[in-house]
Order: C-alpha cells, then structure tokens, then sequence
C-alpha cells in the first residue's frame, strides 16, 4: 500500500479522500490555493503544501506546483479527485513519469475516452447501443446541417472535448442550426482550447442513466447499478438517485453488462462511469464515459456497501478488485442532493457569500460530504457546491421522505446567501418526480409553466 | 397512523424520535426542562411545551405536567425514548387511561418484565437458559450465602428492580457476602425504592450480548441480531458492536430465537431487548428484558437496514411488521462508541462544560446521533453522553479502521470539559479488543495492569 498520498484537488472530494486514506493507514498529503488555507482537509492532513493563488490555473490545474509538492513531501501516489486534473492525461503522464502512481486509469486509456468523438466511435466497436448521428466530427455547418436533416430535429450539437454539461446546444429546426454550430464550436474553442464538435440525435422523454465500474489491472471488473441523474438545469446534475424507476433487473443487468464490456474493450483500470441516455421505450444510447470519481458517487457507495474511493486507490496499489459480480448486491434506495450556493429563483445564478449559520442534517442513513464549516466564507472562485446531502432507505418513497425531513433540518444563512434547500424540497413534492416520472426536461417544462 | 406525537425524553432520542415522526408526517411535540430550552428538538418541533424546571422529578418524569402537555397540543400518542418513565408501567397505564397510545408494551407486560427476578422466572418457564442462582427474591444474608454456598463463588448480587447497570455487586468469596448483601439492598432501596434482592453466579470470562427483538400486536415478531455490549466501566456500556466475535451462525439463530420465544411467550409487542451472559464455552445465560429502545439500537439499525424507532411507531399504531424473519438479512459490522463528558483518568468521573467547539465527524457509514451543537452547555442534570458516534463497514476490521478515523476527526473543546474519546481510540486500537477476544473485565484488568 502506498506510504503518502497526495490529493490534488479542494473541497469535499479532498476530505472524502483524506477520509479514504486515513482508514487505509496512508499518510495524507493535502495541496491548497491561498483561499483554502482554513479548509478542513488542510487541518486534517499529515502534510498540507501551499501551491499558488485561488485561479485555478494557478493552483489547482498547476501541474508543476503539485508535483513538487508531491516531491518535496514524499508522496507515493497522487489521487486527483474529480474536476481539475482528474481527466488530463499529460499529468497522468507526468505523475508515471515521476514515479507518483497516479490513482485512475493509464494516460493512453484516458486520453481516448477523454475526446467524445474517439469514445463514441471505440464503444460502437464494442457493441455499445448509439444515438443516430456522427461518429466523426463534424467540420462544417454544411456537414453538420446534412447529418441533422439525415437523422432529423430535435439534434444535439456536443464539444468533442467537452464535459461537465458544458459545450452543447440543441437545435429544434433547420433555421436555428447555423448559428448553434457556429457559437458551439465558438464556446468550445474558448472553454477547452478544441473547437471539434459533433451532432447527434437529440431525444426528447429521455432519462440520463449512468452506469458506476469499477476494473480491475488484470482485465477484470465489475458493474455496481445504475444512477438516474435526470433533474438537471443547464446539462448539470441537482439530483441523483439509484435505482433508476424505469429500469427493470433485467433492463439493469443489460445495461451494466453493456457498461462494462465497453470499459474492459478498452483496457480500463479504476472507477469510471459510462452514461447512457435512456429513452421512452427504454432502449438505451451511449453518451460519454468519465474517467474518475463522480460527484454522486455516494449513491452507490449506500446501495452496494462499497467504499468506491478505498477501492480506487486499492487498485492502484495493485491490489485485486475486494469483491467480483457475484457479490454485488444492490440493497433499497439512495438519493442525493447538491446543496449549492446559488439562487434558483435567478436561474441558478451563483448566489455565494459568509456562512453565518451552516448546520448541516443528521441521523439515520443520513450522510452530509462538504468541505465547509460554519463560519466559512463560500468565495467566488470555485463551484458553489456547499454540501452532498445523501440519504438511503429500503424504498425510495421512505427515501424521499428521509431527504424532506433532513433538507428541513438543514440550515445555512449568511449575508447574500442563497441556496438550493427550497428548490430541493419543492422537486421532492412534486408529484411527477415522486412518482418517478420525470424526464430530462423536467425542470424546463416546470418553469416554463411557471412552476417550481 | 398518528397526528401528532409527544416525545417524553430529551437530548439524543428526542431528537431520533422526531425526526422519525418527521419522515412519517407524524407532528411533533417537545417537552423540555428549563435546562433544555435551547436544544435542537425544541427548535425542530411543530409544537414544544415547557414541562417544570431541570431535576427530573419536576419535569421528565413529571406525569401530570406530561400528561397536560399532550392533552393541550392534541398529541394522540406518546414515545416515551429510553430512561425516564420508558420503564414505568403506571406512565403507560395513565397513558392508556387518557387515551394516549404508549409505544411500548402493553404495561401489564412492562410490569412483570420490570421486575428481575419475576422476569427471569418467566423466562426460565418460557424455556431460556439460566446462571445457576436464585428464580425467587433472597430476603435475608443467611438465605442469601447459602444460595451463594451452593452455586459457587464468584456471585453476583442484583437489584430486582436495578436497571443500567446500577444496584449490584460482585463478591468473590463467603466473607464479604452479608456486607455486599446488606450494601446493596440499601442502595436498591434508596435508587428504586425497592430493596429486593436476588443472587446469581458471576461468570468470568463472559460477554454481554443481547438481542434486539421486534414483536407486532398479533404475537408475531422477528429476531434482528445481536449486539455485544462487552466493553463496559462500572457495568455501564461504553462500545457496542454487531455482530459479536463470540458467536457463529449457529448459535446466533439459536440466541435469536430463544430470545423471541422468550419475548412471545409474554405476549410482548415493540422493540425490546434480551440481555444475555455468554460465557467462555459459548453458553448463554438470560439476565433481563428491557422493555424499550437502547440506547446502542443504531447499530442494528445499520446491519439490518430497519429504522427501528419507525418501526416501533408504526406497531403502536396498529400497523404490521414491516418484515418478516427471512426478510431480515445482517450485512456488515457496526460499532457505536459512547462520546461523554467523563474524565477517563479520573474513573469516568463527569467532566461538563461548554461546548466552545462542538465537530462532529462525518463521511460515508459514518452517523453521530447528538443532541447537542457548538455552544450549548452540557450540564449536571442529566447523563453526559454527548452524542453515539456510530459506524459500518462490510467487516469488523474496516469498522474499527472508519471508526478510529471518525474519533480522530471529533472536535470537542470547552473549558473544564473532558471527553471519552482519547479512550475509546486506546481500546479500539488494544490488541484484544482489535482480535475480538475481549470479556466483560478487559476495562478492570487493564486498569489494574496500568494500562489505558
């Protein structure tokens, strides 16, 4: 097992891996920018390194900094969390390089599924189900035009190199399409330096289901249920739950097979995620696979009873994977609700601000990973995800009814201060999603008819 | 199912009780001392009412004054936690009277599990194994050491009407018997006003383990684990684990179910709890019933998945069992460790005092029932247990690993304030207790030894 390691990343993942690494008997390593000097991870590791200033390009995406932080402290291994560096494979790279074991998959591996186009085009060899559309990229507005006309409107124009819901719009017509191609292609350029894009069907009714794996070094793996991430606003997850109440075992064992044969067809080691949409009919399409932790990765960790970050950086010690198929068993419900500092009554604007009162909830089944305490100031340069609030029950009714009870628990206050509590709770009542009915367009349809 | 529900407790279990109530949308109703008016179950209730000032007496156990309280906020039921008048038939009676439905047994039942030495005689009817001692009270010290003659020293001499773990001594050889005796006849008589008195043999080498049973109100019911209370100061748990080291597959179905047989055979309904000896062998001795919720039940909660303060609500409401016996599947370990504001170094002499940071850990399977926050006081009215702090993990190992990594990350600092939780890491990181070969002595021979 590895002696050091060190977390290059912030917030509640680094204290989730901290957590990890101290029930595994590993020295933690922590790296800060100057706005994190007072985070928790920074009280609780070993050794903590100050790597630059709070733009992330300073600090957190400052591969020079931390690998010598990494150096100057002795870690063996370096865990990247998600965000930041977590899908760059020239520091997965560097990392080899320098004799860090870097914890996910090879550089090589990361580098074809980190590009859209690549991934889609190696998961249909595998047999993967696709939504009609290009599996090249497409280079131009009178390509892009022709393909969607082939395969018919609504489409989804994606980043190749995007990710995080960012870098895609959907076009309803013909006469809107020249212009979101273009503007695309723009944002994509700017946000990930690639302005490669590709267009593919978009389906309306349709369900975002992730499938969570988990490989082994030696060509092995096994596949631990699915995740419904349907509530979402701009492409970005607020709610995720499993299991997925349009999924039957036998549409979920499909699936996870599907899953995981995609990941093993292309040599992969550690946690990943496929993501699949799931429409109406429930025929499944493959979207993208994510090569690291996910933020709701708690949800799988209440139903199967699986440490998904010990069993991280277990593998890449070398270890074998703790338990094969066999031995999943998926038990009741999970849920989980990102509590963010932003106010959903100005589209989600980032509302951040002091944290006066911050009170997270408690009890059974009842599990809060934040990297804030009370007092805290929730400043502007980072994601303004406050806390993970997941709760597990035997149903998912009794589960929902836990969320209610705890997000009513749950108080932050603070000057200009706002939060996603209320939208949470007021999601949780409505009777479409209660009776697991919603889709992807929940929210849309929601506000535009004044609800919610 | 209830409209609104009186919670005749305060601290931790009030607080578990409504938020059950809270996921059934059952209302709630708070009572507190004038010592209590600032804790977070009179923050969370719909209603809470001021019941008399701190001693117990004049407020917790406080019949009429509780009595009014439900009748003016029109509660139709009554929780009465653990402690207090949990125990206290006539409470459950006049209860009944009022028409108030106790959770808890019917107090004809209550009444004659109460009392010790009536219950082991029935126990040892229903069939369950007894220590080698008396069924009937012992009235005088010549009675008593001829019991004692004959059974062979070590002896116990127990309390009929004791209860945690107060109102009994252990004596070693014939000499010290009649002052034992009278001592504690004395005692039992001051604490319960009752100085019946019967004598057992002390097993040494033994462990404390009990079952956790759940009886509906038409003589059904299911057995739910064990629990091994073994780490114990002066009779007083201290760590509570599931499952016990001690017992195989075999002998904990055997347990179970003579512990349910036991329960049936009474005709007992709700959550109790039959406390066991068992000895080096691996032979089981019954020592008592109780007839209400433990303070340790989270574990079995965690092991069995069961809200068991949900599921006792719902049997006093007239609703069946929510499993079956071959519903129930115990996956996993469990720990809880008592954080109380004690003195380890002073014998567990209370240490209150203002709780100036008050921290509690978290992170995955970690779960901290407490009612207190940072800036509360903890006072000398009532127990000093500050908060459970619970664990799980698929193995014992992986438990005691999460756990010491959640004590490490409990802040609590005032001034005068002393905790438990530097002892609770020394004995988790004992090599008996970490190989699971610890007794109910480990504590007093550690002690004696100079360690800890």
């Amino acid at each position: 097992m590895f002696s050091r390691l060190l977390i290059a990343n912030r917030g509640e993942i680094a204290l989730r891996i901290a957590r990890a690494c101290r029930e595994l008997g590993i020295g933690v390593v922590a790296v800060y920018s100057s706005a994190d000097r007072d985070s928790p991870v920074v009280r609780m590791a070993d050794q903590a390194v100050h790597i630059g200033p709070p733009p992330p390009g300073a600090s957190y995406l400052n591969i020079p900094n931390i690998i010598e932080a990494a150096r100057t402290t002795g870690a063996d291994a370096v865990h990247p969390g998600y965000g930041f560096l977590s899908e760059d494979p020239d520091f997965a790279e560097i990392c080899a390089q320098e004799d860090l074991v870097f914890v996910g998959p090879r550089p090589e591996v990361m580098q074809r599924l980190g590009n859209k186009a690549t991934a889609r085009a190696l998961m249909a060899e595998a047999g993967l189900p696709m939504l009609p559309g290009t599996i090249e990229p497409v280079a131009s507005v009178r390509e892009g035009a022709a393909v969607a006309a082939e395969i018919g409107y609504p489409v989804i124009i994606k980043a190749a190199a995007g990710g995080g819901g960012r870098g895609m719009a959907v076009v309803h017509e013909p006469g809107e399409f020249a212009e979101a191609f273009t503007a695309t292609r723009a944002s994509a350029h700017a946000v990930f330096r690639d302005p490669t894009v590709y267009v593919e069907r978009y389906l309306t009714g349709a369900r975002h289901v992730e499938v969570q794996i988990m490989c082994g070094l030696d060509g092995d793996g096994v596949h631990l249920g699915e995740r419904d991430c349907s509530i979402q606003r701009r492409h970005q997850k607020l709610i995720e739950e499993t299991p997925c109440t349009r999924l039957d075992a036998a549409g979920r064992a499909r699936i996870g097979e599907l899953a995981l044969r995609g990941a093993l067809s292309v040599g992969y080691s550690g946690a990943g995620t496929m993501e699949f949409l799931l429409d109406e009919e429930g025929r499944f399409s493959f979207m993208e696979m994510n090569t690291r932790i996910q933020v709701e990765h708690p949800v799988t960790e209440m139903v199967t009873g699986l440490d998904l970050i010990k069993e991280q950086i277990r593998v890449a010690a070398g270890l074998p994977l703790s338990l094969k198929q066999e031995d999943v068993v998926l038990t009741g419900a999970s849920v989980e609700c990102r509590i963010n500092a932003e106010d959903p009554d100005r589209d989600f604007a980032p509302a951040p601000g002091p944290l006066e009162v911050f009170e997270p909830p408690s009890g059974p089944w009842t599990r809060v990973d934040s990297g804030y305490t009370a007092g805290m100031e929730v400043g502007p340069y980072y994601d303004p995800m406050l806390a993970k609030l997941v709760v597990w029950a035997p149903t998912r009714d009794e589960a929902l009814d836990r969320m209610d009870r705890a997000l009513a628990e749950f108080r932050v206050e603070g000057r200009g201060l706002r939060t996603t509590i209320g939208f949470h709770r007021a999601v949780i009542a409505h009777p479409t999603f209660r009776a697991g009915e919603h889709d992807l367009r929940f929210l849309e349809r929601l506000r535009a008819g004044g609800g919610l």
